[in-house]
């Protein structure tokens, strides 16, 4: 794919040694203005470019480059992450490279080498696997990584996450609170530490609340919107329905939302979503919100302050999360 | 940010020289089994990582990263774009990286030079300014670029794109159809090419419906939700305010649909929106709908071909648009 000149070919075209072009086109001192601007035309006219790799190796191994290793960028969720992630960059002239790993961690490890061969500064990852061996080596040979959204079990690297067992107890006591004790739990994939925070929160706050036996109200595998929308049709076609629903993240809830439209009766069912979403104002469903664009500028923060200095301490951001009341999550029981 | 060890470090610690080192772990064949071994030994257990950049070019440049620079990813219209490339190059074994020009002209030349300077094997590009000549002196040297969503003007490049005039005249005539004759027109910046495309056919149609001067109900400017929101108020508040709104983007949907909301008499004004979104079959909204994801898979598709026969004749693909009544845009005149 690419028929660029070699530096030799530049060289040889400007009548110069390997030596001198390369001082040139790598912005070094000592070269005669004549000879720079031989050597310049020649690049130029023959469409050479440097090659930053070595380039960036030769001042010392930075890269403006930091790469964001996430779930799937197609879920609102990891964008508003990657945009919070890309405005603290470009505060310090730094530029953001974006992969997914589609939750896969092989595909998560084969990424990190990819960006790691060429020379990322620095990598912001959402981990998506328990075997985080292939980013333990690239921090021990120095590379700066944060983790965002997930903690990386084990590993000693900055991370930020929200409360999540705090959003799940406030939207749990919410439904309790509006008279709710039958309330449906519609989560992501279970290895998803999310999702086990989540859902261990949900049902601790029922068992407190003297609920018997929430468990039976608890489904997973809502990583797709139409994913959830069968689990949740599931959920309330039963001969226990819940009368409430507390939809674990973005998909679930508009899967939800789907299945409720579809059932007789759906309209009375309570929802609240965990994560918000654009149109959930003018939905009018209520949810457990959180400042996702300021997790990723955080994340950056990090990533930044530790290239600056290796050594500092290790840091654990928690972003506190909030409930916020538009209407599905107030509905009394049927 | 980086302290690999070099090359030199690895055969030193093997006890062998660079060009030995260098052939084991470029994987190239004639070096004795011991050997291999040994080189590999000190490479892991330096932390040794080859320079993939360096490896590519031996092998004649070919890249595994395919470039995607697009005009924000926090758009769902664009993460769709995203996946359905990435979806089409894992079939190749290619691996998506993406960047966000920020809808900036300048950004977009200087990511170009980041990615080529990291030898990215093609490029893909939703182009943001109307100057290409970044790009120009790319595909001159033999770089794979495929635009997407709007073409390059005067570029000879693959390029993928959507029947935006047909979208727009089917759009307003399922408003006139429907007995409107005041359509109001919100759409993105000016500059922009689909903007144009669409707003130069719906003035066309307007024209032909014998509707005169419907340039007074015309706006443009929304390129976020909140400006759209402004512009739709401002447009219904007038005088001679229009029944109909045709919404030019997602954006510009969303936006009107949070005017619409607020304005008294605002939910009997038909709305059509130009993108499809997910929840927009909750909301019950007629859009001009599109494959998203199938624009995205043909231009890594388009990218794929032409790194494999560079000289193969330049194509345009556009893909067609259909109009879902859903019942926002079946609305009669007040």
């Amino acid at each position: 794919m690419n028929r660029r000149p070699t530096l030799a070919v530049v060289a040889q075209a400007a009548g110069v040694s390997l030596k001198t072009a390369s001082r040139v086109l790598n912005g070094e001192p000592n070269v005669a203005p004549a000879t720079r601007e031989r050597v310049q035309d020649a690049a130029a006219s023959l469409g050479f470019r440097r090659n930053a790799v070595a380039a960036d190796l030769a001042r010392g191994g930075f890269s403006r480059l930091v790469g964001f290793i996430t779930g799937d960028l197609a879920n609102e969720f990891y964008s508003a992450l990657a945009s919070g992630i890309e405005r603290e960059l470009r505060e310090h002239g730094l530029q953001l490279l974006t992969a997914s790993s589609d939750e896969d961690a092989e595909r998560e490890s084969a990424l990190t080498g990819e960006l790691l061969e060429r020379r990322v500064g620095a990598l912001i990852v959402t981990p998506a696997g328990a075997d985080h061996s292939a980013l333990r080596g690239e921090i021990a040979a120095g590379l700066t990584v944060v983790v965002v959204d997930r903690p990386a079990a084990g590993m000693d690297v900055d991370t930020v996450v929200i409360d999540n067992r705090g959003g799940a107890r406030a939207a749990t006591l919410h439904l309790l609170e509006h008279g709710h004790r039958r309330i449906g739990f519609v989560g992501d994939e279970p290895h998803l530490w999310t999702y086990q925070e989540r859902s261990a929160e949900f049902l601790a706050v029922m068992a407190e609340a003297g609920v018997p036996d929430a468990r039976r109200w608890l489904r997973h595998g809502a990583h797709s919107a139409a994913a959830a929308r069968d689990l949740a049709a599931e959920l309330l076609a039963g001969p226990d329905a819940p009368t409430a629903v507390l939809a674990a993240n973005n998909r679930a809830t508009v899967g939800t939302l789907q299945a409720l439209r579809d059932v007789p009766g759906g309209a009375d069912v309570a929802v609240v979503g965990f994560d918000d979403f654009e149109l959930a104002d003018l939905l009018g469903i209520t949810v457990v919100a959180y400042d996702a664009v300021e997790m990723g500028r955080r994340a950056a923060e990090l990533a930044v302050a530790r290239s600056a200095e290796p050594d500092r301490p290790v840091e654990l951001v928690v972003l506190p999360t909030t409930v916020l009341a538009r209407g599905s999550g107030e509905r009394p029981p049927r």
